[in-house]
């Protein structure tokens, strides 16, 4: 793991789980440029809304990030932000840090509030325990989630050597715009705000919002970037070159950490990519990608490893953008394979056979080729199946 | 059940399934004023384009409607629309009557070219079998469906006794704007051709397109209504008072074959009403009690019987609507109970078991009253169960 200078880790248990990690600190020796990107939800958790005014003031003084997993702290009225304050307050006090250069994120359960009490005396802890493991960090903001979700890079910035890293959890109400859905990114990079801010939503638009486990945007997502500048690499700027080259770097991270989510979706057995190709614009391949990746019906014949096209196109044609469907071939494709099983909007003979070969893959592809244009746009989706209906027919009680 | 006058019916066995009838015609002495509402789906079946032309022109003249279930007739290209005309041209023959003045309806599996040769045969024996007995006819137009789907009532129009008989069949791809579903309501009222439009979009707005089994729009879904004039009631004029009370008299039908269908929705094993009131406005409660019906976790949460009103809370908030979610107030309700679980954006006490015994119930309410306006808007959905991704995992194979 490519770890960025100058940032520390610590995860543990607090109680507000039975047993496994739920509280977890990132910690920046330096102040940081940072940026966010948040869930559209108009209900939104009271962490999210508190970030989104302190990154306003303070995006160029961010030293930490307090998340807890558990509770989401989202439907819990003034005493829900009283709760985010609070924790923020405790995380700046035991790290010697300003207030309002703590974020505090939460994910779990909609409207239950914080137990404070646990909370406090687990930042406490936490706060003498900072190393430099990221793992216990990303063990503590897992909800359903099955694995931890990490990611680097390190790219050559002017000659110097700059670190990216990424950790993520998710797993459902996994839908664009965002979902339960929190990844982190650190670098030791320097850069400007504005650069960083527009290369963060740039990339979030193609990673995390292309990503669908089951339709649902939650109440708590965010994308935090943070960048102390500890690396050798002069200052990036829109516009450059290096910019360009630092932007692949974040998307590498974002889009990797994207479909670890979708692959850990509730109850998913499967992953499936879908690449939408000349389509007639960028906004038509978005929407139509989105559209498959998201249709219930698709994910269900992914699962059934059913090569049951027409699903695909009654699902690109709901998609709310306009085009002719009479010339739309689709393809399926595994690692080891790759067919056709439609062609001009109609059937295309196929071997059955060898299409369940292909849809028995745990990485399943269907490009679609809609030649009317050269739009194109890449969505990850899981598969639908009786586990994420028993998951969630008994999450709370 | 309440039969409009002059209407016959038959639905049999031709062989595009292995044993079930999969065959229908409606079939009217007097020619109807008819009008229809079709799919959004940007990929349309060819009988749902053939039928919108046909009714530009001959929407005084309808005489037939024949419907095939098995083959849905979409996703086959010129071939499909030749096959269509076809189904038009022989019901035409056989009853003698013009060829415009038959209608086209098919539902089942996409992307399949229809079994001209059975169909034609089909057709033939049809025409010699019609008869007052509308079951048959709703039998032939099931696909997943496990119960037939009709609806009546009688109402007094200038004193005179009108009929309203509906037959509606839809099980899976259930989603507004429209839906594998067919519905078509007859009437032996006399009605102008513009009042006849207008009620029906209206009444399907209120109706089918508040409904949601699993977020899928079909490319095939229509509802037609034919008037054949043969009641001797006066002609109805839009605006008038007999026109509102027709209107009415649609409306109970739609809605009540609306609840049918989700009722009978793939896997389903509850009806789930969301009644949202005291909305900003119409257009926010349809929004959002159409955001909540079909949440995949608000559809597991009520399978689970688990009253998780922030699952509710979550999908009002990404519905699209702009609203103030610290105002919400949510009760939960069935036939013999009712409890509020929130109270302004809030978790409201409740006891779990009382709870629990609400949500056992086969026909919940959610009532979210937002308190802030006079809006108000219904919409019904089915629960998410195992069963719907075992059905779905197996459809077509």
């Amino acid at each position: 793991m490519n770890i960025p200078k100058g940032f520390k880790f610590v995860g543990l248990h607090c109680g507000i789980k039975r047993k496994r990690k739920d509280l977890g600190i990132i910690y920046s020796e330096k102040p940081c440029i940072a940026a966010g990107v948040f869930t559209t939800n108009v209900v939104k958790a009271a962490p999210v809304v508190y970030n989104m005014e302190v990154l306003e003031k303070s995006f160029k003084n961010i030293r930490a990030i307090v998340v807890n997993s558990g509770v989401a702290n989202a439907c819990t009225g003034e005493q829900g932000m009283k709760n985010t304050i609070k924790m923020a307050e405790k995380t700046a006090k035991e790290l010697g840090i300003p207030v309002d250069s703590v974020l505090v994120s939460s994910t779990g359960l909609i409207g239950v509030q914080l137990p404070m009490e646990k909370i406090e005396s687990g930042i406490e802890e936490a706060a003498k325990n900072l190393a430099e493991d990221p793992l216990p960090f990303a063990e503590a903001i897992m909800t359903t989630d099955t694995v931890t979700k990490t990611s680097s890079v390190r790219v050559e910035i002017n000659g110097k050597e700059v670190n990216v890293l990424g950790v993520a959890k998710g797993s459902g109400m996994i839908h664009p715009n965002m979902a339960t859905m929190l990844s982190f990114i650190l670098t030791d990079a320097q850069i400007t705000p504005e650069a960083l801010k527009k290369l963060l939503k740039a990339s979030v638009d193609k990673t995390y919002n292309m990503i669908d486990v089951d339709g649902d945007t939650s109440t708590n997502d965010m994308v935090l970037i943070l960048a102390n500048g500890l690396s050798d690499a002069l200052e990036i700027h829109e516009g450059t070159e290096e910019f360009q080259k630092f932007s692949e770097a974040i998307d590498i991270v974002n889009t990797e950490l994207a479909k670890k989510i979708v692959e850990d979706g509730e109850g998913a057995t499967k992953l499936m990519e879908v690449k939408v190709i000349n389509a007639p614009n960028v906004n038509v391949a978005k929407k139509v990608a989105l559209s498959v990746v998201s249709s219930n019906l698709v994910k269900t014949a992914i699962y059934g490893e059913d090569a049951n096209w027409g699903r695909v196109f009654a699902a690109a044609g709901y998609s709310g953008a306009m085009f002719d469907h009479s010339r739309l071939d689709l393809y399926i494709e595994s690692e080891k394979n790759r067919i056709m099983v439609a062609k001009d909007g109609c059937e295309y003979p196929f071997d059955e056979i060898e299409a369940k070969e292909i849809l028995s893959s745990k990485y399943v592809r269907l490009i679609l080729d809609m030649k009317q244009g050269n739009g194109e746009a890449t969505a990850w989706g899981s598969d639908l199946t009786e586990k994420y209906v028993e998951i969630n027919g008994r999450y709370r009680t």
